[in-house]
This record gives structure tokens, sequence and C-alpha cells, in this order.
């Protein structure tokens, strides 16, 4: 038991240097040594874990995938519209994207198409399955004006979402992400919306986003 | 003279060579070996024009965006409403992501972090700075309904397109971008675009993106 514990701190500690690592030179230039030297591990150790690179990077993006659908679990059991914990969502989303690791670095190796062979295509799927769903139970409940379909705008979101944080890590090494999910949300709810829901959803969106870029400043000041 | 339509001629078929390797391996994967040889050219012609991979890569980029900033000016240049302007500017872009193997390439190493040590903000900049130009003009004619400010659509869209071309070629190699596209539009025009002109619009992007897809569909059917 301790030594499975124990393999289980290496592997973490592996993950985290590869994130580190593939942040800064990429994940074309990062070196199996530099990952080993950045973990604090012997290379021993880190062959023991992973056979190559490409195993490191499939384990980072299963890992991102892991926490984040983790944490939309826990959000979607709370209370709230369908609107609301789409808007949520995003938001834990963001936040992660500028102050996890883990998570910056699987979203990174899932967008670059020279990670791999053949292009990532699971998590996208994932997440605009909960989007169509959640789409669809803000329809039934009203909270719509019935103009876009539900699976259409799941399949607008999920790629919108991931244009954005790109476009923000471009400019800005994601310190406007908030703010540019804001933004999206902004659109999207002119677009979605029922007429005498927007006030109240905006005001949510504005609770939110508020918060989320505090948070974001809080910590970049911090760092 | 001559000398200088041959240099050119060497230089463009380079640039094709690699913008086909770099599909089918990738990036870093592409070596300068391959590239000559899918190119046609000696090792020792490469060397003439480009003294390393990056420079390849940064001429890629250079000339998709001369070809695609070309094509937008003409575009312009024709006599339409704003939002036709906008439309047509994407619809042109999404044809020739699907068609022309340099814009292609072009985009590709722009959206993948790894290509170069620090990302690539200035195309991106340029299509907002058009797009917010083209958002002003539709505000002052009344084609829109005021809810989003004309930067904040701007700032919006171009990473929104930017999304869905890289998820329609991890989903599909592009073959549905005409119709994500459509739908990204479905969703602007439900935010943006006044009341009174939303069923002129929504013809308009019917009429464009059904002639996109019925060209992109030819144009494999014959690959």
């Amino acid at each position: 038991m301790v030594q499975q514990a124990r393999a289980r701190v290496t592997r973490d500690k592996i993950m985290q240097g590869a994130a580190e690592v593939i942040r800064e030179v990429g994940y074309a230039n990062a070196s199996l040594g530099q990952i080993s030297e950045a973990a604090g591990v012997t290379k021993g150790a880190l062959y023991f874990h992973f056979n190559s690179k490409e195993e490191i990077a499939r384990a980072l993006i299963d890992e991102q995938h892991r926490i984040t659908r983790e944490a939309a679990k826990k959000i979607m059991s709370h209370d709230a519209s369908a609107i609301e914990h789409m808007v949520q969502l995003t938001a834990d989303l963001a936040g992660r994207l500028v102050g996890d690791p883990i998570v910056r670095a699987g979203i990174r190796l899932t967008t670059d198409s020279s990670t791999f062979d053949s292009p990532i295509a699971g998590p996208y799927q994932d997440w605009m399955e909960t989007f169509e769903q959640l789409a669809m139970r803000a329809q039934h409940q009203g909270e719509t004006n019935g103009v876009i379909a539900p699976d259409l705008l799941a399949r607008f979101i999920i790629p919108a979402f991931t244009g954005v944080q790109l476009v923000s890590e471009a400019f800005t090494g994601r310190r406007d992400l908030p703010e540019r999910v804001h933004e999206m949300w902004k659109i999207l709810i002119a677009a979605v919306v029922a007429e005498d829901r927007q006030e109240h959803v905006l005001g949510m969106i504005e609770a939110t986003f508020s918060r989320l870029e505090r948070d974001t400043r809080r910590r970049q000041s911090e760092a």
C-alpha cells in the first residue's frame, strides 16, 4: 500500500514536471531528460511509469479531462438553471486553464495538431454531449427563445470556447481569458436566452465572471 | 529576369512540398529532407531559399496571410452590406481551408503552440481589425440591433472561427467546415442582427453556405 502511494506520488510529480517543461519549451522540444529533471525523479523512475513522451502526453490529456469532468459533475449536482450550469462550467474551465498546470498542458496538447498522428476528438465529444443535454433542459424549462436548436448551440459553443482560450493564450498567456469568456456569453445570451430571462442571466454572468476575473488577478499578482 | 522567375517557381515548390509533408506527418516530425523530396528540388536548392524549417513555417504563415488578405480586399471591393461582407470573408476562408494546401498549413502552424517559441498574434489582430470596422459599419447602417458592441463582436468572432475550424479538422478533416461556419452565423445573426433584417440575412447565409457546401463536396469527390 505504501509502495502504491509512493508510485502514485512519483507519477504525479512526472506529470507536473512534464506540464512545466511543455509550457516552457513546447511539446516538440521537450525531452524525457528535461522532464525527469523538472519532476525531480530519476530517469529510471520515469521509465518505470512511462515508455515514451507520447505516453506522458496522453496521460496529461486523460488527467486534464478527468479533473475537469469531475469538477463538472460537482457543479451540475448543485441546484441551478441549465443556462447557469453552462455558464459555471465554462467559468470553472477558464479558471483551471489559468491556474492548473495539468489542465493547461492537457488542453494545449489536445488542440496542437502536431502532438499525435491522429487528432484527439473524445474530450470535445464529451463536452458537446453535456452541453447538448443542458441546452435541451434550458429549452424545456423555457429559458431559451427557441431560435437556436440545442444540438446546434452545443456544436458551436465547445469549438468557440476552444478558440477563445487559444487566442487568449496567444495574446496574453490567458490573462484575459475570464474577460473573453464573459464576452462570449454576452453574445450567446443575446442569441439564445428568452427575452424575459435576459436581464436575470446577464446579472448572473456579471457576478460569475467578475469573481473569476478578481481571483485570476489575485492569483497572478501572487505568482 | 528568367533566373528570378525560376527562383520564384522553386520557392513555391518548396512551400507546396512543405505544406504536404506537414499535413502528413506534422510540423514537429517534418524533416528538410522530406520537404525537398516532396517539393522535387535538391537540398541545395532548398537551402538557397531557406535556412531552417522554422523559416519555411514562417514563410507558409506569411503566404497564407497574404493570400487570404488579398481575397478579403477583393471581396470588400464589391458593393454589399457590412454583415454580407463579414459572412463572405468567413465563407471564403472556410473554402480555402478546405481547398488550398498553403492556407491549410499556414493556419495550422499559427494555431499550433509548438511551432514557435512565442505564439503568433499578428494575423488574428489583422482579422479582428477588419471585422471591427465591418461591425461598426453594420451598426451605423442599422443592420445590427445595438445589443453587442462592434469591438466585442470582432473580439469574439475571430477566436470562434479559429476554434470552429480546429474542431472541424479534428472531427472530419475539415469536411464539415462549411456547415459549421453556417451554424456559427445562425447563432451570431440571432445575437446581433436587427429584427427587421434577420430574414433577409438568414436567406443570404443560406445561399452562401449551400453554394460552399456543394463546392466542397464536389472538390472532395474529385480528389
